[in-house]
């Protein structure tokens, strides 16, 4: 694992963050949550410790675009007993057992009749699955496949101690604010049970990213949202649909704890400024990564790049959802999940958004010839040898292409460096007075810059 | 050979296709056709017997752009005695005997002066050539090489029973109404000897189609032309140059009887909507292909795509022209020519009109987050598999591409998916009121959808 | 090595041309060049009994964009004698011992001392090392390593027998005047001392590109500069800056008598019709080449092609610089230089040249259908082969694209044939009133003719 070099102290995450990540992951894994009830408001709760969080609840009813805001869920208890009064399938023991937003039940049932009400995997018989029924109305028991066939002919008791009731939909935010108004969105869900890499992971990523930027200078602002997937993504969208136009970049973060490569999931716009700058990073990192274009599949830049808001979202996990075997089973556990994993993704996470904060369009102030950088104490004084130094390559590279057309991320993709080293020719530079940064109403802003060199 | 899964029960060949076009194939086989002449005539005649062809006479001499309709040739007999009287080479065995439009001749002649009107295939000694010599002047017998090297020093009698002389140069057509004025144009030529996959197989395909087009529901116009090669192509254009205008999308067809993979050759365009419907159809086969990008050389798609008409018409044949040993010669026979291949064919050209025929562009009614589909019983009721089902991804792309800027066609190439099941989502879509359609005054029209995503 | 076949004469070289450069970087060979001085003077007085250069003196101080132009330095003599008196290193014996830019000096001093002012190649400890000094007063020499681990304790006697003072920049220019204003640039540096492939190569191709092309027809004008590294483009540029917009195609001329592979640095344009045209020629060439993107490093297309000219400049080099081992150190001798890479180098520089000169943009004076070509005795007059004649496709070719929006090398491109063939097919079709050339203002102009077709 090669971390990011950023020479820019403020942007390397501390040596213990993984740690850190690790052990909120640790606390919020007992937590039952669902896409509303007590589960998710805990879970903000402790978020809050370490983030000013703003908590929203929506009641149930209210109308969001298409949707509407469901009953609230919660649940206390629940038990399979077999005949002899034991509970040979435990709520305690695991909430995955009960499928999310069962219905309340307790009766006794025959083995045929419980049958029904059970999920397994049977291809996994060692791993308890994870199914909800959010939209209809059910209960459900999700067990191993090794206990389900040891099963046998005999009345069974049932209880799910859940309710079903008007309440709210409970969703966290924070805006921690920069220089301008400009926003970057980063979005995790929170409506998982025990299942630490989905989404545990990107929880604790997001809350201690958050954390981080609070310390760095930022030009941009940053909203964190703690959301249930998909319903509360869309009810966010539908009750800030105005202040949506701010958000100049985002990532949804999940996925971010296991041991598999990177994988960056393109925005729907495809080549925006978030989508180069974490492609930039990941490709300079020196690991294996994967990059798949945008489709309207997975968590909510399903909702954020629906035709009607196509936000400049992407989003970068670990392995992709589906793609590894403990994926919604009781098995993506704290043994998944692992702090230098976790720490390696924020770093990531980190190296991308301080390209976007670094990226800068200017127009170089000697534009006709290189300038005499030796004089300047920015050239070695002796000629003749067959390489340059990577340094004055990058101020050759930022001279030559500051022409008010491209990004110092253009330039250092054109260039094939690393931004850092770019950012760093280009401070050089500024310090000479040899480039002015061109604002947006003079020249091309950074997200219009293409990478291409046109003719003159 | 996999068939292209169309729903639409119209647009499936019937299982005899096959059979029914080697048979016409079979009944065309022994007619001695040129570009002009009674061959013409009696193919015409032929193919009118299976949907109502127009046949159109043009005089000799008439100015058609930079060229002239030649004068008509016709034969009734030719052979070349030996000194014995032996009919040495007869017309009457195989049309290919004779060089087309060779002038009338009878004379004796000694060897050295036959050799100058004999054609043969030096690395093809038992297979009889096909020539021409249109707008020279001149006589000439083709024969098997082997037959060539036999010839001994002796008086020859040759005769050409054959007339050149005013007439007409004769084509066909049929203009299948659809529900608008847009036309599909739809062409082979009809002016080679015995010769089967060049192109009777083209002119079996041509009328079977029309035949199975004229009981679908057609949104397009579809426009048959059976003519000559080049001055057949040339004299239909100069004679409709004012009505070009109505082709939208088009074919030429040819070659397509052999058991080679399918070759696409593009419109001079290169990125028309047939061509992306034509590939997007062999794609999804799952049969090999091969592509080509246009060329001037070929059949009339070089006048159709000429650059003062610039026809968006590409052509669909299997083992391309001079590609295969048989390819102008008498071994280019029944055998050649299959009656599976045949229905292969077209199978595919129905498949790629299909695409044509359902591209539409949609506008999604609900564009601000994805609706809810599962409430319309159009998603499936548990959560938290591991992968979406077929049919509810279909209808989630066609959502979130339908912006407007996306055709259906846009919209399947982008997803990986065939266009059938985009369309069948598109239509469970339509009949929830979560599409309409964009007319080509509100939106794009289909042709310039573009099929990468741009920013907002 | 397969010449690039070009049928006009006047474009090929001729036979003896490779020794007669390898000669004159024989000649040039001994002579210790600078960026100023006598050792320039001579060089160009050298070139100068080839072609009708002009020599242009600009005055030490003479401010030239961001830089000055520097003292004139001379040198007679230079060694390091041991304490017996013997001359241990001896500028007499090789120019390059010298750092160039060296002060005078003359002294004795120790080893230690000594060490500090001397310059080797550990990893090549034959040869001696070529370093200059030009921005930073200092003195050294370079010496073989090998050399270096046998120096021993004891007094040496040092001296530089130089002057830097205030004198002159010395460069040559030849305008070759063609039909019209529009020029093209061929640039090489003359600043080297005894290396031969970087730059007296360069030197000997660019004067005898100028002798042949003296003799050609043509429609460009040719400005030849032979100017020192960097601060002579830089001088030249600052001096012309009015004149620089004549400037349609340029390319800089540095090693080129190597017996590498060709390398091909495209401009900072990427795509100017010079990239396009030396690709093509590099292309049908036969012999293996690579090419490179722009990048702001190497020889003086850092300059030219600066954001604030950005001239459609390229470079055609064999081995790159810093590629090979010699490069820079004396192993750059006469044995590393050979007559025939020479010749094949000019060969591709007048090919590159003749594309340029024939490129045009015609139109089709009968854009609708083919004409016959038959009748005009262009197409061959018997039908029926598998394959199109060379000619007779390339005249398809030229008739099928030149639509006012192709050039010939476009078309050449589309077409995978040689320009060459696609130049002779337009001849003919000129010859019969079948094209028209489309001037700048009529039409597209070359530079901006795409390569892709797009739709009517």
């Amino acid at each position: 694992m090669i971390e990011p070099k950023i020479s820019d102290r403020n942007w390397q995450p501390h040596p213990d963050i993984g740690e850190a990540m690790y052990s909120f992951v640790r606390d919020l894994y007992p937590i039952c949550r669902s896409i509303t009830g007590n589960g998710v408001r805990e879970t903000l709760r402790m978020v809050g410790r370490h983030i000013p969080l703003s908590i929203r609840e929506v009641p149930t009813g209210t109308e969001v675009f298409d949707w509407t805001v469901p009953k609230e869920w919660n649940i206390r208890d629940a038990y399979i007993k077999d005949a002899s009064g034991s509970r040979i399938v435990d709520f305690k023991n695991s909430n995955l057992h009960v499928v999310s937003y069962s219905l309340p039940v307790h009766q006794r049932i025959s083995l045929i009749e419980l049958k029904e009400h059970l999920v397994t995997l049977p291809e996994k018989p060692d791993w308890i699955p994870y199914r909800t029924s959010y939209y209809k109305e059910n209960w459900g028991f999700c067990l191993r496949h090794k206990q389900y066939g040891e099963l046998n002919e005999q009345e069974y008791e049932v209880c799910i101690d859940s309710t079903l009731e008007d309440g709210h939909l409970t969703f966290g935010e924070y805006l921690l604010e920069g220089e301008g108004p400009d926003e970057i969105l980063i979005s995790c869900h929170v409506c998982h049970p025990s299942l630490c890499n989905d989404n545990l992971s990107g929880i604790a990523l997001s809350t201690m990213l958050a954390q981080h930027l609070s310390r760095c200078p930022r030009r941009y602002s940053y909203r964190f949202l703690f959301v249930p997937g998909t319903i509360g993504a869309i009810t966010w969208l539908a009750l800030n649909e105005s202040n949506v136009k701010r958000i100049k970049h985002g990532l949804v973060v999940a996925l971010v704890g296991d041991s598999g490569n990177f994988t960056y999931k393109k925005s729907r716009q495809g080549s925006a400024d978030v989508d180069r700058a974490v492609l930039h990073v990941l490709k300079h990192s020196g690991d294996p990564y994967e990059v798949f274009e945008f489709s309207p599949y997975g968590y909510d830049e399903r909702q954020y790049c629906s035709p009607g808001f196509n936000l400049p979202i992407g989003s970068l996990t670990r392995t992709p959802f589906g793609r590894y075997p403990e994926y919604h089973t009781s098995a993506d556990d704290l043994e998944l999940v692992q702090p230098g994993a976790l720490a390696d993704s924020l770093s990531k996470y980190l190296a991308s958004l301080f390209v976007l904060e670094k990226n800068r369009v200017y127009a170089n102030q000697n534009p006709k010839c290189e300038p005499q950088l030796g004089r300047r104490g920015l050239y070695r004084e002796m000629g003749g040898f067959s390489d340059g130094k990577e340094i004055e390559l990058a101020m050759l590279w930022v001279l030559n292409l500051s022409d008010g057309d491209h990004s110092l991320l253009d330039i250092a993709d054109r260039a094939g460096l690393p931004f850092d080293l770019i950012e760093q020719a280009a401070g050089l530079l500024r310090k000479n007075d040899l480039l002015s940064e061109v604002s947006a109403s003079q020249g091309a802003d950074a997200t219009k810059a293409s990478i291409g060199i046109e003719g003159a």
